[in-house]
């Protein structure tokens, strides 16, 4: 177990007078160094206790016989690299799991926001999931998620944290504050919960996380700063980016699978000469196959280095400022004495090839693969058997009744490929036997939301088009943001009932059926959010998905991405929650059949 | 009072959005903004409830019938000054006098260290002093001092502060960490004390502070950081700027009455491209004749840009950096949202004019005047009658005994002008009658060190060399770093005994005698340290006496601080102090005739 600076310093204290001898040691590499921004060559470093003991020009005097010497050869020493903004559910596998993909890839700190999992399990997956994120060898440190609901009034959750519940896990070890406060408009309204929630976090000294996901940068957006929010990542210009800055918030960068947020807004260093100390860099959403195939943090790095970034001040956006940010600077994000030995050794700065990494002076991985045994983490049967239908579905119960006998005209929800926005789509659907019809030839199918946190029963209906499907089929998946119940989108009501009875039967996951046959399955036991299976192995599961998605005609790019979107209640024009169709241009709920 | 951000965050929003009207709006200045580094022009500021509530082009729609309006007619708006490291009692004033002389210079933050009223009162002077703090109109934070005394087991001072005492103090209200660690050969050595003050420090979440006096860059100095301590004021070269930022300490760059440390280390900057976030400026310690006539914090920044430092770069190391370092950011140290409302306005960012200054939102003080009445606070009688001699001094107390007849062989004190240093000089003395006799025309005479604190009646008699005393006079000092009793000097012993005596009457000061007659008098009751009165008051006295050192044939610069020093038993070579004469080279007590 690692123990804080103030109980080793004395060791550290020694190692670095010559007294004790290291535990390890690193010769010749060329020191990255975040604080003053330079690369210092011929650096030593010496490591006990699983932090940096001496850090310069000369640790002979620390080596004794039982010292691990690795020499780097000249090659670059680099803090260990930090995600300053993200949530392990998005990549379908647990806080382990995660981490057993990243390390590889140099990521030794992740600020992670489980607000996934507390829509489902409230405070009991938070509480889970951070005891997970304890258990590892790099640093997991865990926001409290603000919004559960994420829309109260239109959504019911499988669970849901009250003021009191945050203030309560605010005092939990490793929880470093409170998760993105996405309701940006109870934070200028002053909504009550909102207000005490950022208002204990502040007691409490740790730091409250933004998500000001508007274009809007007048009043809004200056009562939403003086609220209290600490930093945000939803900007996507470089007068978002500016204007984050100016106001004293921290301007997260984002780049992950499917989030393009660094390229323009880098441009405020690179262009317009705003000082780099308070822009981090983060991934927000990882899929696991980008986790196998890209990378993580490296890939965000690299990234931000083509865009013409100096590669130090690339690595100060993924490490010190990092670190600062959340209070946590003298603990880790650096190559100095004191801190927690997380590192890496990369032969070229630009293209960062991870060549070794360290974390708390351990060697964790070798040229990009594990070098470490990481145990699994036990997720508990309660945190795993969530996907309560309270029957077994059939057909009939994605009927919806028609109000006139020939043809009738019905709200359609309208995805577009690439981004998060659907379009209120109106469509005329032909009518038989008192039941609306499906509109195959116009790409008009059905979406379900299906209840399935308390067995209530509850399915609602409504059309979407968009996804292309050509066959009989249907798709269903728990992954159903924020709120997590199911959401199954078919052209046959059969398939639809089958999609969702497979997930109840293997406790959530992402399924598609075709003509009674499953083409493919992602189980994702808990929470029916997560597999416990290897990253490597999720990834493969989920492309076979996209394959199933693609065979049966939907063409779009991140399909069932968009699929498990289609229920969050808080993106405009129009969603689907169990309390039925949602109107998110007016936050309230609207009806599937235009009667006038 | 000054509410935190948690609390008054929800009126913040209010005045933001124009629903509820500003305090104080100040219009169309220019912002200094520390964060992103630039100056944004057309800036209008809105406070409400002591804190910055909106920043940014219009604050038209916070402005209600009784909200005062500013017009900065296109000057700059500069963050209040933060003095990063300083003792108040060098100014030889209250703290609240310290304020009053500060605030028209625009400083409104001091980080302070009270180890000068420790050595005296312990933890109640301590208590004292941040009770004090805390009823300011502007920020002033305090450290816990870490070596009182200064060299235990070669001093005894009129209090100490074990490990117990700091753990104590820093969980009283305003404690910003602990002060500065003197004794870094103790952190090298894992001293018992200093490992437990810094585990204590650490373990509470506050700021150690560091003084690493030495110019070895070894592993010494790494040893030390190591340790813990997170900034250092005691670098003088380019070289100790440099080390100390690249192993994750702040370089405190310091300008101080008599400190220089400012134009050497900046070249880091200006010449090798370090990072400047990780720099910060201060004083250490000013003289009232400083304050009075050349200023604080805002000489500071003035020099340093006058070394080349780009105004911005400069004022974020008197603002952000410092506020940062201290874990403070989101409460000060800038012009942004929910911070409290401390800034400055001026014409010109490199001569720095303070035309306006501005704390927690109200106009402190305009052209360099006050405008703002600040009480006197009322110091105890407990924390003024510190001078106990125990006895009526008579000039035999001053007498050497010496072993031989003629001649003798003596260690002499040698004063060096503007150095802290001493040398240890040998001379050949006179004997007459058994005594040891002086030597004015070679500069020898006597210092004596008296005891104060626990009317012992103890003298110990030295000679020094170095003030070029021609007249029968004496001075005597209550100000004796760090243990504070009395010094003594004099070329007459009659008038040395009435110098001593003087100041038990008035409770403690600095006098000066000269053929019985009082030439100077600078009265300081609190703790024999400060003077309660004004701080152009006490300057006017302090030049009084140094115009009597003058007429007395002392032409050294700032004479009455170099006597101040001769006690400071931890700065080689020889020095003075209640146990007898030390040889700071070797840290040992020495005898003031030489025998052999």
């Amino acid at each position: 177990m690692l123990l804080p600076w103030s109980e080793t310093a004395p060791r550290l204290v020694d190692v670095a007078m010559g007294r004790t001898p290291a535990d390890l040691v690193i010769r010749n590499g060329k020191w990255v160094n975040v604080y003053s921004g330079e690369i210092v060559p011929h650096t030593d470093i010496a490591i006990t206790a699983g932090r940096f003991a001496y850090v310069g020009p000369d640790a002979g005097h620390t080596i004794g016989d039982k010292t691990t010497v690795v020499n780097a050869e000249g090659r670059y020493l680099v803090p260990g690299l930090c995600d300053g903004h993200m949530h392990v559910e998005s990549g379908l596998v647990t806080v382990t799991e995660f981490a057993r993909a990243v390390i590889p890839h140099g990521t030794t700190t992740m600020f992670i926001d489980p607000h996934e999992i507390a829509n489902v399990l409230g405070l009991f997956g938070v509480r889970l999931m951070n005891e997970e994120a304890q258990s590892l060898p790099i640093n997991v440190l865990v926001q409290v998620p603000s919004c559960v609901p994420s829309a109260p009034g239109l959504e019911t959750a499988g669970a849901q944290l009250s003021a009191d519940d945050v203030r309560e896990a605010l005092a939990w070890p490793n929880i470093i504050g409170l998760g993105e406060m996405m309701n940006f408009p109870g934070v200028a309204a002053n909504d009550a919960k909102m207000v005490a929630e950022i208002a204990a976090t502040q007691a409490a000294g740790l730091t409250v996380g933004g998500h000001y996901a508007s274009p809007d940068l007048g009043r809004a957006f200056h009562a939403y700063v003086a609220g209290g929010p600490a930093d945000d990542h939803e900007g996507t210009t470089v007068e978002d980016a500016i204007a984050r800055v100016r106001q004293g918030m921290r301007a997260m960068l984002r780049l992950g699978s499917a989030w393009y947020d660094v390229a323009a807004q880098i441009k405020a260093i690179t262009e317009r000469g705003i000082d780099p100390r308070n822009f981090i860099l983060c991934t927000d959403d990882s899929h696991s196959g980008t986790l196998v195939n890209d990378g993580h943090m490296n890939r965000v790095v690299r990234h931000a280095i083509a865009q013409g970034l100096k590669p130090v001040t690339a690595i100060q956006m993924a490490t010190l400022n990092t670190a600062q940010h959340f209070g946590m600077e003298r603990e880790l994000g650096s190559i100095a004495p004191g801190r927690r030995a997380d590192l890496i050794i990369t032969s070229d700065l630009a293209s960062l090839p991870v060549e070794m990494v360290f974390a708390r002076g351990k060697l964790l991985a070798r040229d990009g693969a594990l070098a470490t045994d990481m145990p699994a983490y036990a997720y508990p049967d309660s945190a795993k058997n969530t996907v309560k239908l309270g029957k077994k579905l059939v057909a009939e119960d994605f009927d919806i009744a028609a109000p006139a006998a020939r043809e009738v005209k019905v709200r359609v929800i309208g995805v577009v490929e690439n981004q998060a926005p659907t379009k209120a789509l109106v469509r005329q659907l032909p009518v038989a036997h008192g039941i609306v019809g499906m509109d195959r030839s116009n790409d008009v199918c059905q979406i379900a939301l299906v209840e399935r946190h308390k067995a209530t029963g509850e399915v609602v209906n409504a059309f979407v088009s968009g996804f292309g499907y050509t066959k009989d089929c249907a798709m269903a998946s728990t992954v159903a943001h924020d709120s997590h119940h199911i959401i199954v989108v078919g052209t046959n009501k059969a398939d639809m009932a089958k999609a969702a009875n497979r997930l109840q039967q293997v406790g959530g996951g992402i399924v598609m059926i075709s003509e009674g046959e499953e083409l493919a399955l992602v189980e994702l036991p808990v929470a029916g959010l997560m597999s416990d299976e290897r990253a490597e192995l999720v990834a493969v599961k989920a492309g076979r998905l996209v394959e199933a998605m693609r065979a049966c005609g939907c063409q779009l790019n991140n399909a069932y991405m968009q699929h498990s979107l289609l229920a969050l209640v808080v993106i405009p024009e129009l969603r689907i929650s169990d309390k039925g169709l949602v109107d998110v241009t007016k936050f309230e709920k609207t009806d599937v059949i235009i009667t006038n």
